[in-house]
């Protein structure tokens, strides 16, 4: 592979790039200087993408660095998150942090300037770090902007070349180029090496460019590390008309000529001696200020609430809840201007169509696109909106990793999976979300909610768009009676006795969703065989309701969890693991999805997997004491 | 959009296309009839495909249908699974099933024929239904067949259109070309409707092959319906000379005038009174049995095996359990050449690249694409070979949705997950591993390992080779004392007692991976303050040894469990849920990460997360009768 040709930072006297330049030097000298003293990082990263920042930072990203919350600022998305060195490089420059910051608390314990930026730092809208959301995220900001708010501001992201093959890249440039963000510019590193040695394409810009322009975008070819070229293609990319990748041919480890172009060199802070070495050949320690660009400054239009008027469901009828979420969503679109929805072509499903056809200026379709709908949900939470993205809960799976970033992001959002478990019936095992109350429980400072019915539903949904964090809605796909009265509340944390609840019950039964209706069966038919029993809807899974169990299981002495989620990590393990934390664990029933679904009815699909009321009675029966 | 151009099943009466098209209507009718019969299904999408299958089955194909596991035949795909009433049709077709079991048993409970294809066929590969994930198990399969068994056979895929909205399609289509499958043929139905209404990009098949082609694939741009052309597209495809994607032009509820390209038809079964006038539209209930190209049968090269020499590490020497993963595969590699190794550009983190370097034709680098990382490995094994798959544990989130479709899919493939936990250390919380084991154990069928020093990791790492289903080994960053002789053994299941085991332990602590050591520490400060402590290594978490915990629960009388991972769905709950199984939970404390991690060292991580020995010594003491 031939080196690239241009000559190293060449400056045209003329071009007023000068101070640009020594920016530029500035940044590498301090991602060397931050990165050795931490004994870890990546400094090669950060000096290929040094003059695009230095550019980007001194003449085009309008942001007033000392009010980083200004709704006027633009946006910079490192989705290259490794190269943190540079960007908080650039936040010394900008004279946000000082040099005793950067040098003294990079990767240290306790501190904001952690290996992979996230939002402890209030110039960081977005925590990075696993490759290929960046961009995804910018996108939804980018959206909330042009078509939310219709704001001027701009979204520049940077990515690296080896990220460019995550499928989200290209799932996130194809929602660029049908909402016409023409106000996002994608800087892509190209400096050709990875992790492991040569990227796929090395330096082949063409192929990069050919699959932007295929996703509809605009491509940008340009040498990285000439200034004034960067200068031209910046403006050319800002200019308002279309979404655009620059594509900038790149050095890693540019300006250090011991350590450019070399493998081996990935995520390696630079020895004390080499240091030294290289801080002298970047021209020594700058000290250089930047105010850059500023934004114009306007006030954002205040967004009026109205109370939610939820739907209001009869009891003993029979709804879907994702029906009813369907029917919430609409109620809180017309109380809340900041409630946005999305959905990933799903929406006759899971009822977000209902939303749609209300307030189709907030509905966002990401297509089959699940990790994109989940990285403009985040984009989206940005700007301050509250969206509910949706799909079937089986395919939320397919954006785990963008869930459990937006976690670290500490944003707030709600998702909603519908057709979750084997009730779903004859679709059969591809289309059953049998694993997602495990992985949402994992997600740190997550709340996980799974009405039985209509009403649950409602006011849950109404609670999700005032919780911090991510949020999720487990919802069914067929219907079943209205169990609670309209203006029932049901507070996260909260459990509902909807049977027994004194001194007579001898078992406990656990359900959520379906389950619930399973367990009401099956205290009939056990208070007909003389064991009364108490049945606990436990719709909100995390925080599960540990006191309203714990004394249950006291007072009953037997337990029985039903649940039409895989056994690991659902709510019989959630109840367990309540129970046992204040150390009252009685004799114990577990039923859950255990085989290998196929197809079926529901009725069968539920006896198949032993979660009906068919298999709760035996069992409860022979754990009553 | 105007209506496609060409008339519809123009039949050159000199093409000798007539049998041809009327197997496609056989086809059609057959899947309106059993849609119908089942009262659920997707005819309008099968229907929109008939004619490229017609095609196909009967002159492109080469399969024996008697001989579904002969090692000549192609392979066929039906990525869009939710066609599966023509699949169905197809195998009626080809004499396989007969008409009472296409009519009667569709989508029925204990069925073969359920809503979406899964290998409970013998003509089926694997299971689809979540879109977007065929083609890559195609790639995978065309890889094995073409650079690893070096065979003549081809693998076909029929892709919807929605589903190319799928990030994931992108990554398969650049592993193709990469790889460079000339083998691989796919077909993209492209009409129009997804399930909600028109597509991104309706019948705009230029997009579709401009980002074919800026994927390195070539694309053919087709009439659907017109047999000839199809013919002839499917000649060209499989010429042998570059990876190609047949764009077919198609009518959703193509030869029902009644439906065609009609919006609100997707995934519905026709009335009865529509499909008997479909079915006489069609040309009534067809007879026809195709058996189309045969394959040349050459039995395949036996594979010699010898035994596995394990790696041996000294007791008490540093060594990371990723390092002795790398080591153990060679080791396989050299016994086993069935055996290879997939990373996603980590291979120098992961240690795969002892494995690169020792068995370069076994190791197929999927650049930083998890999603088609596990694609290809489940294409891998669907040919036999037993794939080792390797990221960061935290980016294998990004594979979610493809290990559970693996699992339904019923295939044995190996996963390991690296720099797992706080443990890692500076690099913060996007490359923390912290809900991989609520994922895996979550998965069907799973096996889940967690060792804890080089010697349990090396074993493992060969035992999973012999696992049926999806196993996954949890290896840790840092270097810790081996614990283990050589030739110890490590049955799945099974944990060790480290220290203790008799009647005067006075606690129980359990730990896995990193954890396990400093449970080690915590039990020798235990002891020196009075509190004999039995230690557990549960290496094996699911399945976890619940008879091992049992007797400790009920001998020591209290558990702690400390787990490098969040609370929810971990080892902690694996415990309780098997305590709980056997009736027997004692004064039980879980210690696992509950913090947002930021930066640090390993043993700021530890502290910080309170899962350190310092945690430990007084929770135990707390909990000890």
């Amino acid at each position: 592979m031939a080196a690239p040709t241009a000559p190293a930072h060449r400056v045209d006297p003329d071009s007023g790039l000068d101070d640009v330049f020594r920016l530029a030097q500035q940044l590498r000298v301090d991602a060397v200087r931050c990165s050795t003293a931490a004994g870890s990082g990546h400094p090669t990263s950060s000096m290929s993408a040094a003059d695009l920042m230095a550019v980007l930072m001194a003449r085009h990203l309008r942001y007033d660095w000392q009010d980083p919350g200004n709704p006027g600022n633009d946006h910079l998305v490192f989705s290259k998150g490794h190269a943190s060195p540079l960007l908080y490089a650039m936040f010394r420059a900008a004279g946000v942090i000082d040099e005793r910051e950067l040098l003294k608390d990079y990767r240290q314990a306790g501190s904001r300037l952690q290996g992979h930026p996230t939002p402890v730092l209030p110039w960081v809208d977005v925590a990075t770090g696993s490759l290929g959301q960046g961009l995804g995220y910018a996108v939804g900001i980018a959206l909330a902007l042009r078509k939310l708010e219709r704001r001027p501001g701009r979204v520049w992201v940077l990515c690296g070349d080896s990220e460019l093959a995550e499928g989200s890249v290209w799932e996130a440039l194809d929602k660029a180029a049908h909402y016409e963000l023409d106000n996002l510019v994608v800087l892509a590193d190209v400096n050709r090496l990875g992790q492991c040695g040569p990227t796929e394409f090395g330096w082949d810009t063409d192929v990069y460019a050919r699959r932007v322009e295929a996703f509809g975008c605009r491509a940008l070819v340009v040498d990285g590390h000439n200034l004034a070229a960067v200068d031209d293609a910046l403006t050319t990319a800002a200019d308002g008309r279309q979404p655009t990748v620059v594509i900038a041919r790149t050095v890693k480890g540019k300006g250090v000529s011991e350590i450019e172009d070399a493998d081996g060199w990935h995520g390696k802070a630079l020895p004390e001696d080499l240091a030294e070495r290289a801080v002298e050949e970047l021209g020594g320690v700058g000290q250089l200020t930047v105010r850059g660009p500023q934004p114009e400054t306007e006030a954002p239009a205040p967004r009026r609430r109205r109370p939610v008027e939820l739907p209001r469901f009869e009891v003993g009828k029979e709804v879907a809840t994702r029906a009813a979420y369907g029917k919430a969503l609409v109620a809180l679109g017309a109380a809340r201007p900041d409630v946005v929805v999305l959905d990933a072509e799903v929406g006759n499903s899971t009822h977000t169509q209902d939303f749609e056809e209300a307030y189709p200026d907030r509905f966002f379709q990401q297509w089959i696109a699940e990790q994109q709908m989940l990285a403009t949900a985040v984009g989206l939470a940005v700007r301050g909106f509250r969206p509910h993205a949706t799909t079937f809960a089986a395919f939320l799976t397919r954006a785990h990793d963008f869930i459990r970033m937006a976690a670290v992001s500490q944003v707030s959002l709600a998702l909603c999976g519908t057709h979750c478990g084997v009730e779903i019936g004859a679709d059969g095992p591809s289309q059953m979300g049998l694993e997602d109350l495990a992985m949402m429980r994992s997600i740190h400072g997550s709340t996980v909610l799974y009405p039985a019915d209509a009403t649950a539903t409602a006011a849950l949904t109404a609670t999700m768009a005032e919780l911090d964090g991510i949020s999720y809605l487990r919802t069914t796909r067929g219907s079943y009676p209205v169990l609670y009265e309209p203006g029932e509340s049901f507070p996260v944390g909260g459990s509902k006795v909807l049977r027994g609840g004194g001194a007579e019950d001898r078992v406990t039964l656990v359900g959520a969703g379906v389950t619930v209706h399973e367990c009401l069966r099956a205290a009939d038919r056990l208070a007909r065989r003389g064991v009364p029993a108490r049945v606990i809807d436990a719709y909100s899974v995390k925080p599960v309701d540990a006191r309203t169990l714990a004394r249950a299981a006291r007072e009953t002495g037997a337990v029985v969890v039903v649940e039409d989620h895989h056994p690991e990590g659902g709510l019989g393990e959630a109840v367990l693991a309540a129970l046992a934390a204040v150390g009252s664990v009685p004799a114990f029933g577990h039923l859950a999805v255990r085989n290998l679904p196929g197809s079926g009815s529901t009725a069968e699909q539920l006896a198949a997997a032993g979660i009906s009321a068919d298999a709760i009675v035996p069992l409860a029966e022979g754990l009553a004491p």
